[in-house]
């Protein structure tokens, strides 16, 4: 089992910072994970992706079993050889996907079985071939194999979602064959609170090397959201890491790191990027926009990465609008750090006990409010 | 007038090495630029270009004065503050891809009239608005406005376009008003070798900072076009930087090095790149290929760039089928390399009188061989 070790947690809420250690490196948490959905973050090398301070980065286990495949992917070694990244990797189970993006079969006890959205070839899909897969590709993190309700749900067919991705983690656990890599079990129960703390005992159970929420960000509000998570993130095993799959947006962070999370993981810096959405602490640039046009200004004068110290509003603008790849590459990388450095000054004011300066200080973290 | 300098000349050759000093750095002699059409190598950072050892870029003046346009550059600066890039660049006059990539209304001596390829605008270009552009946009080294004609084309059309180039010419020297830019005169004449040398002496009588021949690598074959070179190039003054433009493949800089050009421009490394092409010193890998699917191997070992450093053929064959920008940007990154390091080969094998020494280091310049 990783070390975790929690070395300061909050006294007027429940957010904590600590370290947690992988074979690949020490990830300081919370953490915030860039999302290389096919083994590469979108326009973004690997050295690059290393100067905006990422600990860990994330690979979705449905695409590379896809494609290359896991079998591909072990004849170079493990994930980390095959696209160049020597820091930790966590891959996902594969069942979001399944979920969101597959045409779905059939789902039963089993498992799943689905069309592969590149070329409709019938697969299927269950905690055992799932843990297989995550074996072979070696993340230093993989995750249980669950079900993930769309919200919202009949609370009959949440229920039953629930009670499989507990039984899912039962088998996911006993398939694992790996002691180098950690299992993570997942929380499923949409937004009811009793059902997802009746899940968390039974995950808790089971026994995993961290918790995950699944399940959330997928269609309720943020007041939703944040009202599930606090009732349930503070209950989570207080010596294991938590995780919070699949969010999100900066308000979302601050609201689960006050609730306990420790790490996420989201497409959204790179997939805003690639959009032309900068983040800044005061809410999001439109690079697109005319405004820009003869700003020679970086997107956010107090960053440190390589897009700010190097070019200008204008220039990126400019990049866009004559379809360069290199304005959703600058973007991206941006975006990558501007959230890797609101992750590192929650990290500098949870021990010292002022973790709601962030709001003054980044007051994109208060609402999604945008600006030009 | 730019300091330049030829420290050796081969003595079975014309091939020369020097520099060319320019207020933004020092270009070495025989030089590749890599092409940044909108102001951005597609792809590749500035901070990436200078890690592939490239002393000077291109960019397209007709691209950048159709957008962002020139005022639009001045407004930062020169161009190197608006693109991020500290070196030395060179504009070209425009002309290249008024004739090529545009729809042309109307030519006279005055000028084109033609209509934007992006939304159809009817603009003009002359000598002197080539020159206010490129003064404004602030490249280190610009050109003449000439008429570049296609081949084949009738002895009429080539020698009308190049008497005009003259009277173009001429006027290009009188609208310069910088100081702190080189002006190149530009050669055409197509693959009459007495044309080209009338044209080459109308233009020395003028006077510029240095002499480009134009009008090549436009449909002829490749022993056309070294015929050509072999009855020009050697006859350009000796004491000025000679600049063979659009060229080209390795073999083509190779026979152009030895008729006695010193530097080069062309999009191949970066459009090969962008099309899953790696050149090797034995030729042209395809990277979607299957032979490369479980290759380890990078496309390189003897490459030094971060490419071959870092990745293996199946990792980038897997970009390239899930049509992930990483590989475009990483097969870029190594072309470039690949061009830079054959320049710096040459420049090293030229003081030795080993030239020839390149077709056996580097058979991809004897033929251009395919391997996959």
């Amino acid at each position: 089992m990783f070390p975790f070790e929690v070395s300061h947690t909050d006294s007027d809420s429940h957010a904590r910072t600590g370290t947690l250690v992988t074979p690949h490196g020490t990830i300081r948490t919370p953490a915030f994970m860039p999302v290389g959905t096919c083994g590469s973050i979108k326009g973004v090398t690997p050295a690059q992706l290393g100067e905006t301070d990422t600990d860990i980065m994330l690979c979705n286990t449905y695409h590379l079993a896809l494609r290359p495949t896991a079998d591909v992917v072990a004849t170079f070694g493990e994930l980390h050889d095959f696209i160049g990244w020597s820091g930790p990797i966590l891959t996902d189970s594969g069942g979001f996907q399944v979920f969101s993006l597959a045409q779905l079969n059939r789902i039963d006890d089993d498992g799943v079985e689905f069309k592969s959205h590149i070329d409709g070839a019938v697969l299927t899909l269950n905690p055992e071939q799932s843990m297989d897969i995550q074996n072979k590709l070696g993340a230093d993190i993989i995750m249980a194999f669950d079900q993930c309700p769309p919200l919202p749900s009949t609370p009959e067919f949440v229920t039953e979602a629930t009670e499989r991705t507990i039984r899912w983690a039962r088998r996911s656990k006993v398939a694992h064959t790996r002691d180098n890599q950690a299992l993570f079990g997942i929380v499923q129960g949409g937004l009811d609170v009793d059902l997802r703390l009746r899940c968390l005992d039974a995950i808790v159970e089971i026994g995993f090397d961290g918790y995950a929420l699944g399940g959330l960000s997928v269609g309720e509000s943020f007041e939703e959201m944040s009202t599930c998570l606090a009732g349930v993130a503070h209950k989570m095993p207080t010596d294991r890491p938590r995780y919070l799959m699949g969010v999100g947006m900066p308000r979302d962070l601050v609201a689960a790191i006050r609730s306990g999370i420790d790490m996420f993981d989201c497409v959204l810096p790179t997939r805003n990027g690639r959009n032309a959405y900068a983040f800044t602490p005061d809410g999001f640039l439109k690079m697109r926009n005319a405004c820009h046009k003869l700003d020679a200004s970086p997107i956010d004068a107090a960053c440190d990465c390589y897009t700010c110290r190097t070019f200008s509003r204008g220039y990126i603008r400019h990049l866009f609008l004559a379809n360069e790849m290199l304005g959703p590459t600058l973007t991206s990388i941006h975006n990558i750090r501007f959230f890797q450095r609101l992750m590192n000054r929650i990290r500098e004011l949870i021990p010292q006990g002022k973790i709601e300066r962030i709001h003054d200080e980044y007051p994109v973290t208060r609402e999604n409010s945008k600006v030009e």
